[in-house]
C-alpha cells in the first residue's frame, strides 16, 4: 500500500519562523525535533541559512541563521535517523556562509528561488552539493508566471546536478487539475529527478492538493505542525502522517508536540484559514496583502478588504 | 468553462443548526436567506421537517419543523429564483405530516436515510414526490458499510422515480480516491439520475472532496457559510462560489453575511477542523465521540482523546 520512496519534511521551525521572526524557545524547537524524530519524520527544516550582513540579529532569531552552534544546543550530535536542512534564499545568503558538510550538523540545503533567479539558484545548489550537501531546489511563485517561463527554468533545472526539485504552490492558489498539470510537466521536464511538493492553505487545500501530488509520483512532501507558517500556513505533518500508510510513521508524537507546544502558541500567533487568505487564494495573489490586514485592527472586516483587493485588480486591468 | 447543471444548495441553517439545535435569531436567518438570494444559490436548505410528537419544541428552535408559518417570518412569499428545501430524516416525520406542495413554500424534501432503511427512504421520498416535491435521497455513512450493502441500496435506489442521489462523507472520512470510486460506482450503478455531493470538514477535505465529485460529474453541491455545520463542519458555500466559474454567482454576499453574522457566532459556537476531528475522520469512525470531547472541559487534551480512541478500537479486534 505505501511507497517506500516517500519522504516526509517537517518544516514547522522554518515556515512558522514567518510569523515570529523565528523568536521561538529552545524549549518549543526541542519538542518538535524530538517528536520529529519519534514520528520517523525524514527531514526536519530548522530554519534559514542567512549570512549576517542580510537580516539583523537582534530582530531575527537564531532560526533565521542556523549556527551550529544554536543548532548544537538543540540536537547535539544528530545522533538519530532524523536529517536536518536549512532554506537559503538567492540574495540572502554568500558562498562562503556556507560550511563545509564535514564542519555542520545540517544535512541538506533547500534553495529557494524565483524563476528569474533560476540560474543563480543553480549554482548555489550546486554549489551546497559540491560542500558535501544534499540539495533541493524549490522554484516558487509558478502559478504567477507564464508557462514559458517556467518550461524554460524547468529546462535549465533539467540540465543541473540537482537531484529534487519542488513544485511549490506559493501563493496557496493551485487546484487539484492544476497539481495534475503541473506535476505531470514536472516529471516530463525533470527524468531521473525527484520531485517535491510544498503547500499553502489559503484555500484549505493543502493537505488534498499534498495527495494529489502523491498521486502523481512526488516522494518529498512538506508538513508543519498544525500547519503552522506563513499566513494560512501548511499541510499539516499530523494530516500527512494519518494520510501515509507508511509504518515507518507514528502521529502521536506529533499530536503529543501539537498539544503541549503548538496550541499554547495561538494565543500569541495567528496563522491557519482565514477569509482574507481564501480571497487572494482564489484572485492567485501573494498573500501579502491578506497577511498585513490580519496583523490589522481591522481583521475581520474582511469586506472592505475584499473590495480593496478586487479594486486593485481592476486598476491592472 | 462552466458546467450549467451545475446547483449549489446552501444548508447553513440545517446543518449549523445541529449545533445549537436550530436556535438561530430570526435576524441570522433572514441574513443568511438574503445572502443566497443575491449570491444567485440556487436551494437554500432552512432545516428539518419532523412531526412535533418526534422532538421537543421548547429544545428545538423553529428550524427543526420547518411550519409554514415560521418559514413565511422569514421568506414572505419567496418571490425569489432561490428554492427552499428542508431535510427529512426516517422515523422522525409521518406521512401526514408533509403538506401537499401547494400549501407549503418548500419546494424540496431532501430525505437522509442509512442503507438499512432505504425501502423506508424511498417510500418517503416518493410520497413527497407524488405531493408536489422536488426530491433527494441522502444516503448516509457509506464509508462505513460493506461494498455489498452500498451495491444492494444503490441497486434498489435505481429502480426508483427518485431524480437525486446524494454521495453523503458523513464521517469526513473519505480521500479523493474513494470520492473517484464512489462516484464511478454511483455513476454506474444510478444511469439517468443527478449526483449531488455533501461533505464534512474532519481532516480539511471537504472542499476538496467537493471539487473532485464536479470533476466527476456532480452536480448537486452542499456548502454552508465557513463551514458551520456539525463538529468539523462543511464545505464553505464561499469556497465552492470562488471555485465555480459560473456568473450566475456572486461571492460578495457570502463574504457579507460571514462577516456580519456567521463570525459573531464563534463566541458561543464552537465547530470546524480540530484534532479530535481528524482523529475520527482517518480512523472512518462517527465524529460524536469527538463532538462530545470537544464539549467537554478536556477539548484541549486531544492526546487522551486520541489514546481513548484507539484503545476502544483494539477492544473491538
Amino acid at each position: 500500500m505505501y511507497r517506500k520512496e516517500i519522504k516526509v519534511l517537517d518544516c514547522t521551525v522554518r515556515d512558522g519562523g514567518l510569523q515570529n521572526k523565528w523568536q521561538f524557545s529552545d524549549k518549543f524547537v526541542k519538542a518538535v525535533y524530538n517528536a520529529c524524530v519519534e514520528a520517523g519524520v525524514d527531514y526536519m527544516e530548522i530554519g534559514y541559512k542567512s549570512s549576517e550582513s542580510a537580516y539583523s540579529k537582534t530582530e531575527n532569531g537564531p532560526w533565521k541563521f542556523c549556527e551550529e552552534k544554536d543548532l548544537r544546543r538543540i540536537v547535539g550530535d544528530n545522533k538519530t535517523n532524523l536529517k536536518l536542512a536549512a532554506m537559503a534564499d538567492i540574495g540572502r545568503i554568500a558562498f562562503e556562509d556556507i560550511p563545509k558538510k564535514s564542519d555542520s550538523l545540517l544535512d541538506m540545503i533547500r534553495v529557494a528561488c524565483y524563476d528569474y533567479q533560476v540560474d543563480k539558484g543553480i549554482a548555489l545548489a550546486e554549489h551546497c552539493m559540491d560542500k558535501g550537501y544534499e540539495v533541493s531546489l524549490n522554484l516558487m511563485a509558478v502559478s504567477a508566471i507564464s508557462e514559458m517561463a517556467l518550461d524554460q527554468a524547468l529546462s535549465d533545472i533539467a540540465k543541473s546536478k540537482i537531484p529534487i526539485v519542488y513544485l511549490v504552490d506559493s501563493f496557496g492558489s493551485m487546484y487539484s487539475e492544476q497539481i495534475h498539470f503541473l506535476m505531470t510537466k514536472y516529471k516530463k521536464a525533470l527524468p531521473g529527478k525527484t520531485i517535491g511538493f510544498h503547500g499553502h492553505n489559503n484555500m484549505q487545500l493543502a493537505f488534498s492538493n499534498t495527495i494529489e501530488t502523491i498521486i502523481e509520483g512526488a516522494n518529498m512532501l512538506d508538513g508543519t505542525f498544525l500547519g503552522l507558517g506563513r499566513g494560512a500556513g501548511n499541510c499539516g505533518t499530523e494530516q500527512l502522517l494519518t494520510f501515509l500508510k507508511n509504518p515507518k510513521y507514528r502521529v502521536k508524537p506529533v499530536f503529543n508536540a501539537i498539544q503541549h507546544e503548538i496550541i499554547p502558541l495561538q494565543k500569541t500567533l495567528s496563522w491557519g484559514y482565514h477569509i482574507p487568505y481564501l480571497i487572494t487564494g482564489y484572485l492567485n495573489l501573494h498573500p501579502s496583502s491578506a497577511m498585513k490586514w490580519m496583523d490589522s485592527a481591522e481583521r475581520d472586516d474582511f469586506m472592505t478588504f475584499f473590495e480593496n483587493t478586487i479594486d486593485s485588480r481592476k486598476e491592472l486591468e
